[in-house]
């Protein structure tokens, strides 16, 4: 094994080990001496590969957004690639936009720990570029059922779109589950998920953008 | 003075002096020994009025909710208590759901410590019973313009929704002024959310309740 191999052997031992860490107990249980020891190695040598540990969550954080893209890709959507070929219509939209919205809350709910993990600031500095662009990636899934329903949108003003409807179902997820207030149940939160997104998509339309129904502040 | 008028006096100059260090510093900045020069007191006498730090952090987020209760009330709306006499129409509902959530994106921005101190959970334990119903009382404002748009909801049903859409709201607000993201200048965040609000009002109707239209898993 070259050295570069060892390297990358103890790179991905390490994410593994990360992985199952912030999995078992969020990023508080992340601990340098406490990976050094699952994976067998001196504590100085996590940082011949890795500059710090936001470096690592980083690295865990980045298979997080992998495994929920592959969830997303799975769903069935009628806009998105999986879809059939029946061409997409505001119904068909609409409920593409409902189905990832309850696909994100069942990823949240059955991987907490590391969904908490993208959104906890522990980290020092802003995320690098790479892996802003991994996130915003992940919208595009959103600006297929919105190309729909909003057609005279640029591609520009449509990404914008996708990530405030991201930002509002990530909302309703991270209240609706949040221990600090009264948790709701999967079934009450996925109504009340469903019940405002497809709101949004039927109320979602050319004729009723705010730049032609002026709002008064 | 009474020994009780002394700990009522040392209670409001430790919240005081709490609300300034938020203000200023956020959570992180709130040093026990830093209060108690502040207020001129032994770092011990803290605890004689507070019974831990959480304690006088949740003293200072009543005061916080309260200031943007009163941010609220001066809104005008036709729905809510401020309003005019003219009977609430749908399209007044709805600017009126559009005006809070405005409202509540100016007073983030205006206010950001003290508004993250609200939801950053470094708190032990769940806030008091008494907390939670200051917080859902707030709700009230969004629920006088939800009973226009969906006179079919019951009182509960209606709260759990303006809750939905305070969190939706709250999604885009603190998403979209994150700095970990690329954060958006205030008005383009203010037209993105107008614009989710006004379909989510527009969408709202006891027709196309999910209910009725049944979403497939």
């Amino acid at each position: 094994m070259t050295t570069e191999e060892r390297r990358e052997q103890l790179r991905g031992a390490l994410i593994d080990a990360a992985e199952t860490a912030i999995a078992e107990g969020g990023l508080s249980a992340l601990k340098a001496r406490d990976l050094a020891r699952t994976v067998g190695c001196a504590l100085g040598a996590i940082y011949t590969v890795f500059p710090d540990l936001d470096a690592l969550i980083l690295s865990v954080n980045l298979r997080t957004l992998h495994l929920f893209e592959r969830t997303i890709t799975a769903v069935r959507t009628a806009t998105g690639g999986g879809g059939e070929a029946a061409p997409p219509d505001r119904g068909a939209a609409i409920e593409d936009l409902v189905r990832l919205a309850v696909t994100y809350l069942r990823f949240a709910i059955e991987h907490p720990a590391r969904w908490r993990a993208l959104f906890q600031h522990r980290m020092a500095e802003m995320p690098p570029a790479w892996f802003l662009r991994e996130q915003v990636r992940l919208f595009r899934h959103i600006e297929a059922p919105l190309s729909v329903l909003r057609p005279d949108l640029d591609d520009e003003a449509r990404a914008l779109l996708a990530r405030s409807l991201f930002s509002a179902t990530h909302g309703m997820v991270s209240l609706g589950l949040d221990e600090k207030l009264m948790t709701l149940s999967e079934p009450v939160l996925r109504r009340q998920i469903e019940t405002v997104v497809m709101a949004i998509g039927l109320g979602l339309t050319p004729e009723n953008a705010p730049d032609h129904q002026e709002v008064r502040p």
